[in-house]
């Protein structure tokens, strides 16, 4: 199949940021690509060769706008599998197939697979209702603490709660769920698997992230993982099995925990590029949206060795700022050596919304480190209108 | 002054791959883009804000155009000045400015300026017309052989001969010129300065031009170049000082010969990014692009250092091709380490047309050298239709 500039069209469901990252790809290689999501705002609208704007979880717009193309791809879970699996039957190729999704999007699902396919991952109990929960608690059948997640439709952190004692259920959605043991963790590690169409895999090196030491928030994407080589074999080793039991095609994030005593647990994954491989744009000789790229048109996949050290910062929108946004202090940052600003395209900041990120590389990760520090506690997401 | 996802609009005069390559940076920064090209499918059409198509040397077209902007550049140097010159009185700021531009679009004026400044180059004579050069050469006031170079709208190796007979004259057009010199060089390297509004100067590593033996053809860019340190910081030198002399705002691509005698002469500059700097996209912490936008938007420049050694073999049209571009084995060199191409986006090849260029990224240079060799005998730019 010829793809460079030729009448071959990609298609991606979801142009946020994700989708803006993979259309810098798809221009490189000069890809034509068609982009869906819900917002005339949507950070990927530029950049595509046609945007069209429309619900990924309607059956009929995901159908029509897929029935476009000749493959298929998405940038996140949410969209409709039904519309997915009628365009496959009728010959588009789908890449995450809608198979994989299924698998992946309901939470529950997921855990079942882990269990299926003996990957290592925390125990959990499966609720149709947290009605049905509630009642497992009462008869002490489920241990406190542990973590409350809906099955499906969460993101970002929406839909995921620690539930310390019987009353923090209280105004939960009444949906489908899990409880999860809380797992106490040395590090939150995540590797990035690359599949191609072909079978071919790739893992980029593990990465880690460093929580800040009060406000349990990611803070740093580190690359590599500041852990003893075994350890990171050990990560490496398990995201190719999760791999192997999905026989997904383009990338698969699998977020892991690091025990204290060393076991390597599955948190969860994501068939798609991921917050944590963002250092790979700059830190990669092949950024995980090219990988992606790469595997869901079959082409062969790229070194995902480092060139340098890697280490990303989210630009998130601060509290008490809503309104057109302004990254305030970003020309102080950009004084320094290897960093660079990723900027989303969204015009309105909101508390805690992913605005951005800061690659920060260096032939030195312990200067890297350095530098990130400033940078994270130079840049501010804000606005001129305060709320 | 906020540029990063605001009002502010950027204004780019050339849609070509340079005006792409560069728009790849705007959108990473989001910062809104207009665009002027001539044709309604250059490269640039996509990821800027607005796309217009017209005439770049039209006063009118460039004038209206430039009007709707706040800062004007531009990755080609056949635009009309004189639009530029009325934007800039009105108060549009034109970065590189048309002083500057009118320094170096005329190829007499360019090395006058040269002479002034005590700037090493080849020895010239400047002719009003070929007639009065014809002249010269029979009255032997004209050393054979020499370089004719037309002074106005020569690109890409158009208006420039090889005189080595006064029969080479005939079928010259019979505008202003130049006969320069032919210098005997060891080694063409080329140094790319980033100057910013600020006054800031940030130059690039040397990088090498490897000729094939027999085709008198740069096959390869090769960053570091591999030669001595000490001829390396004279030509970085070198290139500081014309920089300096220009005062320019932007990138000045600084191309040198090193002589037999290891002198370094400039051999031409453009006030723009250059195919010489494409291994920057890569190979170096700042790309030439993202360094092109800082300089003329007056924000801090970006480290120039390199993370890893970087080649760049140009993709151009074969001989025998026209018509709808296929890049034959393209396929095949992505199975290699560090092997990116880069598609311009043309959709009709031509002989050879600059249709793209391939980065080779690696730690060792010896290994890019070979792999570069390997890429430039593999990808072939052909089309299915033969001529």
């Amino acid at each position: 199949m010829n793809y460079f500039s030729s009448g071959f069209k990609l298609g991606i469901l979801g142009g946020g940021q994700l989708g803006k990252m993979l259309l810098a790809e798809t221009r490189k290689f000069d890809i034509q690509t068609y982009v869906l999501d819900p917002s005339a705002e949507a950070p990927g609208r530029f950049a595509c060769n046609v945007f069209q704007q429309g619900n990924l979880m309607d059956f009929d717009t995901v159908y029509q706008f897929g029935k476009q193309v000749d493959v298929l791809t998405f940038e996140i879970e949410l969209v409709n599998i039904q519309a997915l699996e009628k365009l496959e039957s009728e010959g588009t190729t789908v890449f995450p197939s809608p198979k994989t999704l299924k698998r992946i999007q309901n939470k529950g699902i997921q855990k079942d697979f882990y269990v299926a396919h003996g990957i290592p991952s925390a125990a959990y109990s499966h609720f149709d209702n947290v009605t049905a929960l509630k009642e497992a608690l009462s008869k002490n059948q489920l241990t406190l603490p542990f973590v409350w997640k809906c099955t499906e439709f969460g993101y970002d952190g929406n839909g995921v709660k620690v539930i310390r004692r019987a009353a923090d259920c209280d105004g939960l959605p009444d949906v489908e769920c899990i409880a999860e043991d809380m797992i106490p963790f040395k590090n939150e590690l995540a590797v990035i698997v690359a599949r191609s169409a072909a079978g071919e895999i790739k893992t980029y090196p593990v990465v880690e992230m460093e929580f800040h030491p009060e406000a349990n928030q990611v803070e740093y994407v580190i690359c590599p993982a500041r852990i003893d080589a075994q350890i990171a074999q050990k990560a490496r080793d398990l995201a190719l099995q999760v791999s192997e039991a999905y026989a997904h095609v383009g990338l698969l994030a699998v977020e892991m925990f690091q025990t204290h005593t060393d076991e390597i647990l599955v948190n969860e994954v994501a068939p798609r590029p991921h917050n944590s491989g963002h250092y790979s744009i700059e830190g990669s000789y092949t950024s995980q949206f090219e990988n992606h790229l790469r595997a869901v048109l079959g082409l062969p996949l790229g070194s995902t060795d480092s060139k340098v050290a890697g280490i990303m910062v989210n630009l998130v929108g601060e509290e008490g700022f809503s309104g057109p946004v302004l990254y305030e202090n970003i020309e102080t940052i950009l004084e320094w050596s290897g960093v660079t600003p990723h900027i989303y395209g969204k015009t309105e900041t909101r508390p805690f919304r992913k605005m951005g990120h800061v690659t920060i590389t260096n032939e030195n990760i312990s200067e890297a480190r350095k530098i990130a520090e400033k940078v994270k506690n130079t840049i501010r997401v804000i606005s001129n209108n305060v709320n």
